[in-house]
């Protein structure tokens, strides 16, 4: 098994990569993402799994038993997309595990008592529509097809037409494949050092944060930056500092995440005041009360400074993720396979495993362990042993889950 | 002549211009831009002026006399390039006026004894290429073929590879016209108040500030926005919203200028600590010794904040223009054609102007009333009847140049 598991990320380790920064681009319904896609039906193929596309831009693979005993059927999986320059674990490992806990379980002879599938989310990381676990939220019904139909990459390109020009078959709407799914298991790199710090290899998950994405419009005057006296200035590039700077105060009382981390700026010369400075915000906190007091401390200092530097603010909300808590039964049974029990603790990381939970659908999930906790960065990194390791729990949960 | 003015303006007015923000794109050796330089051409051919290219990307039409005294020539233009979303005046004038001039002058029955030139010059205002003035620059030779090749656009374009892209033969490096331009007289909307709170319609220009373009790299690391806790971050954003708050407050304290307009952010991703912002500092204060304080008063805030953050900041100067005084005789010469005397004001616009004078021209600007002081904006306005009040003025000037 570790020989083929090796193999697989021999497989997927030069697609989307930049040899500048090391990082992963693979934005979804790109030539990068699409490849990892095909690379995974192709997988799936050679282990006689039968392969779906819904429409949504999701790819799956069913292990389906000789005899359907029409029991609903145990899902696993995650995403092959990447944020912008991102690391190599964040998605893959999901799926390569899932494909390699499959093996394990032929390996062990495991004849399943019901389907197992394997899903490919698209567009979790909402890196190039904007709207994270897209392919999820579309597939259970969370996100309508007239909204998706509405969202637009940077450069201005269409969701429907991106699919479209990637050969992807748009079918936008609620999947068949879900009322079939009796519960969803997702194992991910964790994103935080939690794990590290208890010196544990692999855990479970309790819960995800709630987490907002609010777009900050502010505008103000362009203007000549040589000949303009500074108190004449409306320059909204001031305004969006000191949110910024606001931002990550707040958060910091508040124990909470505040992060401004994509800008974009018109006419953004060199040798202009600014007209304008949108800037989006990622937001996160323990309880969905505390997430609603932090972004409104931060709106109440955006505008105290666009008062005085008289410029405007628009906050326009894109998307707000309740809390989720993952089924605690689920979790519960799962934890307890090992002795001493499993470890089990929360995320501020969203995951297509959070849509589904929220779906209605029995969900848990396994993390395994992040020694520096980098993640969303080409410096993200999981040991070999630990993502074995990895697989071995998820093969066991699976067992346990479809015995 | 107001007719033949109003229709070059009319002529310009579409070219390169949003229809969203009204605003004009015309960057250097883009459509726009070459289409403005062909009907620059075009109006040189009407007025049978001698057409030259001269390898650097600047158009120049020579009304020369017809019996050649080997007299200097009398060199007129501006720039046909604007901003990224600039207004309509911001060079055309000088132009337009320049060419309405040589009408007056010929409805005046003027035979000129020496060469009248317009010159139309290339990236002045630096919007593609980060270097502001560069067809003049390379025209005199203060800036190499050498430096001026590595340049790149934002997309990574080669000035030469955009030239030749443009239908432009390049041939970088001093001019041979430069040799034969006894003194350069250039017509600009004003880019500030002064006329306006004097009342006056029509002024020259003293002496330009010193002007610096500085590029600000801030690097820290990449992280999930969710879930890396506040004090685990080393985010760069942080580091630069304090820098833009820091360089507005100095140039208050000192009647200075600075401002952060262009900002480029990696991987500018919402949901992601980002691992660089890259900003550009544009500064301008009245003496050499003034400029070289308010920049080392913002870099010192700028590294004492990098410490905290657990970031990097690398400081690269692109460009420093010292101060230029225009020609004392021929600015004195020029403000007592008329009675009272035309007022006489300093200004903190580069232009090519400057380029021309630090590089031993005799070197006069004549500016026209601008009442809202706005620039480099779709809003930026002039008044026709100030407009062609700087068309007479241009013509009187022009007139007594050569005789």
């Amino acid at each position: 098994m570790p020989e083929d598991f090796e193999r697989m990320w021999a497989d997927l380790d030069p697609v989307g990569r930049s040899a500048r920064t090391t990082g992963y681009f693979r934005q979804p319904f790109t030539s990068a993402e699409r490849e990892c896609h095909a690379w995974f039906v192709e997988q799936c193929e050679r282990r006689g799994l039968r392969v779906e596309h819904d429409g949504n831009g999701n790819t799956l693979g069913w292990w389906e038993p000789a005899l359907d005993t029409g029991e609903p059927a145990v899902l696993t999986g995650s995403h092959l997309d990447s944020v912008v320059d991102g690391g190599a674990y964040d998605g893959p490992l999901g799926v390569v595990s899932a494909l390699a806990a499959i093996d394990v379980l032929r390996d062990r002879g495991v004849q399943p008592g019901r389907a197992i599938g394997v899903a490919v989310f698209a567009e979790e990381e909402g890196s190039r529509f904007g709207l994270a676990c897209l392919g999820s939220r579309l597939a259970v019904g969370t996100t309508t097809p007239e909204r998706a139909a509405e969202l637009r990459d940077p450069d201005g390109v269409a969701l429907l037409d991106a699919m479209i020009a990637a050969g992807v078959d748009p079918g936008l709407g609620r999947s068949g494949w879900v009322d079939r799914v009796g519960c969803y298991l997702e194992l991910h790199v964790e994103q935080g050092r939690d794990l590290d710090l208890r010196d544990e290899p692999v855990g479970l998950a309790s819960a995800i944060w709630p987490h907002g994405r609010y777009r900050f419009d502010f505008t103000g005057q362009a203007n000549h930056a040589g000949t303009t006296a500074m108190p004449d200035r409306h320059d909204p590039m001031l305004t969006y500092a000191m949110t910024a700077l606001a931002a990550n105060k707040q958060a910091r009382l508040a124990g909470a995440r505040a992060t401004f981390g994509r800008i974009d700026v018109g006419p953004n010369a060199t040798n202009a005041v600014p007209s304008r400075v949108t800037a989006w915000l990622d937001a996160r906190s323990a309880s969905d009360e505390a997430l609603a007091t932090l972004v409104a401390a931060i709106e109440q200092q955006a505008r105290d400074r666009a008062g005085r530097d008289g410029t405007a603010l628009e906050l326009t909300v894109e998307s707000v993720s309740p809390a989720v808590r993952f089924d605690v039964p689920l979790t519960e049974r799962l934890a307890s396979l090992t002795d001493p029990r499993r470890p089990v603790i929360p995320t501020a990381a969203g995951h297509d495993a959070g849509v589904l939970a929220a779906a209605g659908i029995p969900t848990a999930m396994l993390f395994v362990r992040n020694p520096t906790g980098v993640s969303h960065s080409p410096a993200e990194h999981a040991g070999m042993a630990d993502c074995l390791l990895g697989v071995e729990a998820l093969a066991d949960c699976l067992a346990e889950l479809v015995s």
